[in-house]
């Protein structure tokens, strides 16, 4: 039996976490399914930002640095988060961005790899990982005379040789959504005596994480997708009790000094995860951050990322269902695995090569634009052309703080009908530029 | 003939540069001498903060990368930003922090200079420089093997020797205001083959710059001192144009690629100073900078930075001309050079060692408390506690956008009432505690 409209309506009446969405400032006539790119703005945000800069910075000034707890504020938020990644207290800093925090745990890593064995001289990762993190790492290799492999999922643990120092993954794939079971990779990687860095960009707030049960080694992540910390967000990074104050990392700044006010001209690094603070934060949009994670804070009454799973699995298995019924004979293919155990919290959407405009290419980015012209939020991935393993992508993220079953239903009905009246063939869709 | 209050008004009186005060969100009550540590707000920023939360990121959302045009605000600000210190168009980025950009520039600089000349194994430094420099050059001195030397200021040139790749200076010293001559100390670091690095945190918006005339290498500062940015603002980094496409830095993150959106496995640098971009950027915090950069535009038709200069001077000539005439018999001294040539916006007043309560210490911190809680609010730096050449500092910054000649008179008022009157003494002035 088909879903029905009426049927998302009372999935939406029993769901517990309903009340969430009253905690954001969702645009009106916008379903928005790109919260994996850039979260909506917690409707706190506008009050707690205008206080930052009228009160904090406006009238008490230098003295906000004491009163208003801004030099602990990576550490506050950093404890904030943790229960969200399966990470301890005074384990996780929320500063820099995700590039850059990348940056410091590889260092680290690749410091404690190498003392260890100094023949491991490779960093192993997946061709289709984030690029930022492959380039820095890319970096990395060519400073420091090593060897960057880059495989395909289903290659990774024939990858995990000898000669191995860091194995270097993004927990769930930007492109399609695709998650892999940090558990056992993780386990797997050790038992060659490789460390693990796990990229979380796509996890923290959108899966329940585990990074203590899992035994990984470093972590980072990023503020402003799922986590809601408004437009680049301070990023965060973790690190492993075991690790975190055997090393120091490079980015070696004052605030990551165990006596930053002692001003001393050499460095003594602050113990455990403070060391990986580098410069001054930028404290008004750490302070944004901090109302994302509010929400988090408040769903935990709610069941917290168990719940939150739940109803994620809830809505991405609606929409491939909806769309699997209603959308066929358009090309669409489903990028994103059916299986739970393999899925983040977003659907993506293959079209095949050749079914664009007068047969160039595959129409997906108009169909996107034509969507967004509808208000329904998406974006859009480009494949290779047909010349290789990766097809055009519409990428769709679901984030169960804000979005129900009948958000899902609308979303769907858009989508068919822009395919079914060929509105995405407007010349208006298929001029492309700059996307995000 | 000594100088009245009444002669301080007639000052403000003719003050070209005085409707500048009306940009900023002046605290009542407050005399402001730390512009130096964190500037004022600027009355925009409110306004712009939180058009930025509210439309930008709470409407337009993922739209805003393009229509809000946030992917280029790096570049735009530098562009504001680069008549303030000598560089030109396209050759400033407003990214990250201080420290972090120090790591790029310093990066480079290596690569640079031990390219041409491997021989070359030195950072020449100063040993009073702001202490994170140091901790980056260390950081980066102990993963290649180089060494770090630290110098006193009348050392420098007998330092800059065959074996010295990089001299890294900040232009106006943290502690004292000592302004260093860039285009000799650059000629003769030149002369011997040896790139300078110059740290402007105590000079952009405070004292005319002019890079490209001094023919410096590699330039980085700070957002949130003298420009106003906010707590924690976004850096600059400026790199010559001679070398800005020579090599990567190692931060090498997907907003230095050339075609960041083409989300390719390897890393093709942006050519110029966009390579010095790493990741995705707080755009709040980089929006409330706009504001502080927006009054220096706002200035440049009252005479821009040479008339900023003059007043600056005859601030801080006036406070030290003030303080020698009202404040004697206190065991004051002035650390900051009398010669203009020589100085920053900010004077320095060092104290005795043994003038503290009973004879203990300089008394210099509770002196600046106790001005602090009249609303003169100034800051204190330690010095080495009559072990070496460092006296207790007392530390005020004079920002000529928004203070006036009496702002000066009522501060040295203040701090003759407060020494007179033994005030300072009190034991509530005496505990310390974190300063920033």
């Amino acid at each position: 039996m088909t879903t029905t409209l009426q049927d998302c309506r009372a999935l939406d009446a029993q769901d517990p976490l309903a009340p969430l969405r009253s905690h954001f400032a969702l645009p009106p006539g916008v379903i928005y399914l790109d919260g994996n790119s850039l979260g909506v703005a917690p409707k706190a945000a506008a009050a707690r930002v205008a206080d930052v800069v009228t009160r904090e910075w406006g009238t008490d000034l230098i003295k906000s640095w004491n009163t208003a707890s801004w030099f602990d504020l990576p550490q506050r938020l950093g404890n904030q988060l943790a229960p969200l990644i399966g990470a301890g207290k005074d384990e996780v800093v929320c500063t820099d961005s995700t590039s850059i925090n990348l940056y410091k745990v590889l260092s680290a890593a690749l410091n404690i790899a190498r003392e260890d064995s100094p023949a491991r001289k490779r960093i192993v990762s997946e061709r289709s990982n984030f690029p930022t993190d492959l380039y820095i790492a890319e970096g990395l290799c060519k400073e420091r005379g090593l060897e960057l492999v880059l495989v395909e999922p289903e290659e990774i643990t024939a990858a995990l040789t000898s000669d191995v120092a860091v194995l270097m993954l993004t927990h769930v794939n930007y492109r399609t959504g695709a998650m892999h079971d940090m558990a056992a990779i993780t386990a797997a990687a050790h038992a060659q005596g490789i460390l693990c860095v796990w990229d979380l960009a796509h996890s923290a707030g959108a899966v329940p994480v585990d990074l203590n049960g899992a035994g990984a080694d470093f972590s980072i992540g990023c503020g402003y997708k799922y986590l809601n910390g408004g437009p680049g967000a301070p990023a965060f990074v973790w690190v492993h009790p075991r690790h975190a104050s055997r090393f120091w990392q490079p980015l070696s700044g004052w605030w990551g000094h165990a006596a930053p006010f002692a001003f001393t001209p050499d460095y003594q690094p602050a113990p455990g995860i403070t060391r990986y603070l580098c410069g001054t934060q930028p404290i008004i949009s750490l302070s944004a951050l901090q109302c994302g994670l509010d929400v988090f804070t408040a769903a935990q009454s709610l069941g917290g990322m168990a719940a939150l799973r739940t109803k994620s699995l809830a809505l991405t298995d609606l929409f491939i269902q909806l769309v699997e019924e209603r959308c066929t004979g358009h090309g669409l293919g489903l990028a994103t695995p059916r299986d739970h155990a393999q899925r983040g919290s977003q659907v993506c959407l293959t079209r095949d090569e050749g079914a664009g405009v007068n047969g160039q290419g595959s129409g997906a980015y108009a169909i996107v634009q034509a969507l967004i012209a509808r208000g329904v939020i998406g974006d859009f991935r480009k494949g290779d052309g047909g010349t290789g393993r990766h097809k055009d992508i519409l990428r769709f993220g679901f984030t169960p703080l804000y979005l129900g079953f009948e958000d899902v239903w609308n979303a769907v009905e858009h989508l068919r009908q822009v395919l079914e009246s060929g509105e995405w063939r407007k010349p208006e869709f298929n001029q492309t530029h700059a996307v995000t």
